[in-house]
């Protein structure tokens, strides 16, 4: 069952919306088309209001058409109605594009738009992207979803994308997203093997099972949520193998904790490593590089730098690249970073986030230290 | 100027709303709740629908404020209104989340979700996927929007696709789109040297461009649309180079009518070619093979195999992979035509489609022929 939203929008003359009279005369002539479209249309409401009027019509089964004229020339008209699974819908995207053109003639609209019906309350199908689009995603099961105590943790399946990983809302990784840990790891540019390695985050166990296929001498995965490791196991093993069952192998170990414990502890023994990766959160979109998250990664930062070896790199996702500002900011945070460090970056379309998406590669500016 | 419209979802226990006094209680709820989101909110009509009711509110700067129960235990709420350009929103997705999770917790909701607010009224950022969803594009600008004799004919300049031609409101193709014309001409399987090759359509220019490339002993083009190509040269010459500015070359001539006039002339003459490609409309989406579109599409096969060499290729752009019901048909079609064919298929993502792609090979079923 879902409840369907059917959006128009027009745009007419403003001078034809300036008094009560020519409001009336546009209303009545979209009250004329919609009847022929939705049976039984009656009027239930005509609301004015602040910079413009609202009529409510209700009609068959219990359908509800909002038509809203705004003083500047604009007009949305919002129907909406319940719609059980196999029920054939009211009026699909096609309807919709007959009643808009219909509207247009008679309305002589200056420009207008329908929308692809909205399928609401089916939980699970509308995601954002970096730069806060809508992108409704072809989803056909919401395989899991519970509260862990760190967030919320979903899988759902796509037809194109396979299982797909949802935390708090964010579509965070699909079966379909191998270029997501190969771009993040640098597949064919570094050598991991022999190397000593730290996975921060990682719940999805995607990095630690490409990473192990590169012989690296030891990889330390420190992830918090065991309840990520718990559903990614059961439903991504495609891109995770088997390492979430195992939690320990020959040359590897999933420690399950606030990864900040295993970073001071390696500090405290002197140890240093060759590579450490931020799997965790995307780097924060804000007006400015302060509050909790921008805080928390640049602590990450700073101890990662300190357990690094001189040629370590630290390896991270950032965020997409429609988001510029964003990413410029983490670029100079960066810069701020003390002792010094140099970035290079990489960038690759990631199927399940349907944008291009940034990674950045940071090392020691040894250059900066022969200097100092 | 734009009307943002926030959509919020709810299910809630079905029982809670099976009668006026729980419906009542719940809409007080959400009443409370909203009134610290939206300031000065009044309820400006109360109305009794078929499967459940609708309350109306009017807040702050004609905000409206439309709440709906649904029997089912369906929750809809649609905040609506104007907004200037450089105005900030009343309301944004982060602020919608903090309202959805407020209403979660005050109405003890089962599920909830709350939509990227739309910016409606822009004309030029929604499109649909090939199977019917809904996808914001990142449109930053409408550069051209007219009529022509054959069809809507629209320019959008996209953050991250570049320019894109848009016709009869389906995005068409991208600057950022060479890899549709590469798969569609199988860049690296054919060989396009000294031979002879139709284009049915392609007014973008971009397939001609990279064709000419392989240098060919001659291309003809055949477009209806004059405004298509006109457009095209002007908004993506990156994709088109020169090809519609000079119309004609050595090795090309871009012919502009109705592409049936020069296929019955070809087959007149006895003129047999080596690649004849579709690039007209995609292979329509239908509860079965018949109808107008599809009538079209089996003409134009049909005809181009009347005047292909025996080694002869018909290459075309098909659907989206996620309508295997379209493409199967689609095949059914192809096993139908005499004399009987064969095909090949190949696949790619296309970046202004935001979804995978189906591209054919068809050429005499030799195999066949011989039997007969």
């Amino acid at each position: 069952m879902s409840v369907q939203t059917i959006l128009l929008d027009f745009s007419v003359d403003p001078a034809r919306l300036g008094d009560e009279c020519g409001q009336r005369a546009v209303f009545d002539q979209l009250e004329t088309v919609l009847k022929d479209y939705i049976p039984n249309l009656v009027l239930s409401a005509d609301v004015k209001i602040d910079g413009g009027s609202l009529k409510l019509l209700v009609g068959k089964k219990g359908t509800s058409v909002s038509t809203r004229l705004f003083d500047q020339g604009l007009v949305t008209v919002n129907i909406e109605y319940y719609k059980e699974e196999n029920e054939a819908p009211l009026m699909d995207y096609k309807s919709a594009q007959v009643l808009e053109n219909q509207l247009k003639k008679y309305l002589s609209v200056t420009k207008s738009q329908s929308y692809i019906p909205l399928k609401r309350c089916l939980f699970g199908r509308y995601y954002p992207s970096s730069d806060n689009r809508l992108l409704e995603y072809d989803i056909d099961e919401v395989l899991f979803d519970e509260q862990s105590p760190f967030q919320r943790v979903q899988v759902v399946h796509s037809k194109s994308l396979g299982n797909m990983l949802v935390l708090d809302d964010l579509q965070n990784i699909a079966e379909a997203d191998l270029i997501y840990t190969e771009t993040l790891m640098g597949r064919g540019v570094e050598n991991y093997e022999g190397k000593e390695i730290i996975i921060l985050g990682g719940g999805d166990g995607a990095l630690l099972y490409e990473l192990l296929k590169e012989k690296p001498k030891y990889v330390w995965m420190l992830e918090i949520d065991e309840l990520v490791m718990k559903v990614s196991n059961k439903y991504l093993s495609t891109i995770c193998g088997d390492v979430l069952e195992k939690r320990k192998g020959k040359n590897y170990e999933i420690i399950v904790e606030d990864c900040m414990l295993t970073l001071n502890k390696f500090m405290k023994e002197g140890r240093k490593l060759d590579y450490i990766f931020g799997d965790l959160t995307d780097i924060p979109i804000s007006e400015s590089a302060c509050g909790e998250l921008w805080e928390f990664m640049i602590t990450i930062l700073e101890s990662a730098f300190k357990i690094l070896k001189p040629s370590g790199k630290f390896m991270t996702h950032a965020n997409g690249a429609n988001c510029p500002e964003s990413l410029k900011m983490y670029e100079e945070e960066l810069l701020k970073l003390k002792p010094p460090v140099k970035f290079t970056k990489s960038k690759a379309f990631v199927p399940s986030f349907l944008e291009e998406w940034w990674f950045y590669q940071i090392s020691f500016n040894t250059t900066d230290l022969g200097d100092a």
